[in-house]
């Protein structure tokens, strides 16, 4: 990802000093026009926006270690939590620097093509957002989400998080069409539909909003519930795991079993809390 | 779902004779103009084509008990598993009767609005799908997937399992929110990037036949895994049980443990088949 970001940059004309633990990652990126840092403090003290992309937060740490951040405006992009984001924030601004927390929604070969449909969420530092945006944008689309440097992390989960659940009930198709229907059969069906329901997002989040989960459902939780016997007994028909599958009907039945069946799903949401108070603040 | 369907066939003209538990829906259809009938058997006796939508295979099987079938066609709108679609079919043609199964990708609002987006998949005997697709065809969009009429249930049961996954990664992406970002504003966010996501299936389903879980990866196994430490880790920083998200994570890794690590996420699909025999072939 390193490397596609500076490619992006070097290829837009931007100067670009860069520092590699692989010095074969490094020096790709010198025959393409970067200079090259002996050690991350030579790296940050060559220019005012310094970008880390590392493995993740710990890493970012121990390499900016010894370097002079002051006066630097320091962007990070490693994947990490929202905690994590804001600790960061917290350790770049006693060290002098201005702060801001990327959340990648690409993945390399979609970096540097404004055609590719990536793009990077940012929160923390808005004056570091507004003085760099256009540097920030070469590489992706950017999407500034707010100044508390936890939000673009947050985002950033949320969404994966949310695609793997989509993953996992597309895992769970694919298995229980088995021998029967072809994969690539299946898949513009699974695609479509997927795509038409990504609508009720828009549903479930107004009813979160006003906490009316009620008023004009269509499908009630009670009969969904009930519906969903015939998904659990296909998989069992067909000799595939409801595994991926259980958990949120699970879920849906715990609502329901608390006097809730005629809400639609969102009720099943506030359920998820633990009731822990957030380890982080 | 049936006073919806006989209100479409109505409003397009289609002479209509009903039976209902209900007598009041009954009525509301009398209403509309349809014939009401005093038993199942004195509507099936009505006409050619019989369209059963009660609430499911064992309810179509008593409510047509003493019907006079033969020479028939009769089309099953209730949700069932594939299995009970080709019980239901063998059971019809020993009376004498054409089967049609049907799996409905709609609600009720959907139904009789071309602009709808629903549709209805159908499976079983291709003759009486050609007899009457253009009726068929009122209520709903028609997509006919083949002779075995249990393949419209498997579409319908694979789409609907696969859309619950994706509401289960909708939960728990709603849930992380938490009070930090309003649901209306990740709620475009996750449309979008849901919506992109759909795409893959279609990667997935030329891997799944190919054989060829590696060339051409992006995201390979082992990085997923690894990543997938900071998506657990802001549910336990966010007091978000990770439930929803845990049974697919799991998976990842157990077909990593395998050696998979070079692998897209293709290869863990295998890992949902029980063993089991299916209970009906």
């Amino acid at each position: 990802m390193g490397s596609a970001l500076g490619r992006a940059w070097l290829a837009a004309g931007h100067p670009l000093t860069v520092w590699n633990r692989s010095r074969e990652r490094a020096a790709s990126l010198a025959a393409a026009g970067a200079r090259l840092a002996a050690t991350p403090a030579e790296a940050v003290a060559a220019g005012g926006l310094v970008v880390g992309c590392v493995l993740d937060d710990a890493a970012l740490e121990e390499t900016l270690e010894g370097a002079d951040l002051g006066g630097r405006d320091l962007v990070s992009l490693v994947t990490g939590t929202p905690g994590q984001a804001r600790a960061r924030a917290r350790w770049a601004r006693s060290r002098g620097a201005r702060f801001l927390d990327g959340g990648i929604m690409a993945v390399p070969p979609m970096i540097g093509r404004p055609d590719g449909g990536g793009y990077v969420f940012y929160s923390g530092s808005a004056g570091l957002f507004e003085e760099h945006r256009a540097t920030l944008a070469v590489p992706a689309d950017t999407a500034y989400v707010g100044g508390d440097p936890g939000a673009a992390a947050l985002y950033d989960v949320a969404l994966l998080s949310a695609m793997y659940g989509m993953f996992a009930g597309v895992a769970h198709a694919f298995a229980l069409a088995g021998e029967e229907i072809a994969p690539t059969d299946l898949a513009p069906r699974l695609a479509a539909w997927l795509g038409a329901m990504t609508a009720s997002v828009h549903g479930t989040a107004r009813r979160l909003e006003s906490g009316d989960f009620t008023t004009g459902v269509v499908s009630p939780l009670a009969m969904q519930v009930a519906g969903s016997a015939t998904l659990l007994r296909t998989a069992e028909e067909r000799g595939v795991s409801p595994e991926l599958l259980t958990p949120y009907l699970d879920l849906l039945r715990r609502r329901l079993a608390e006097g809730h069946g005629l809400e639609d799903t969102t009720g099943a949401i506030g359920l998820l809390a633990t009731g822990r108070a957030p380890a982080e603040a």
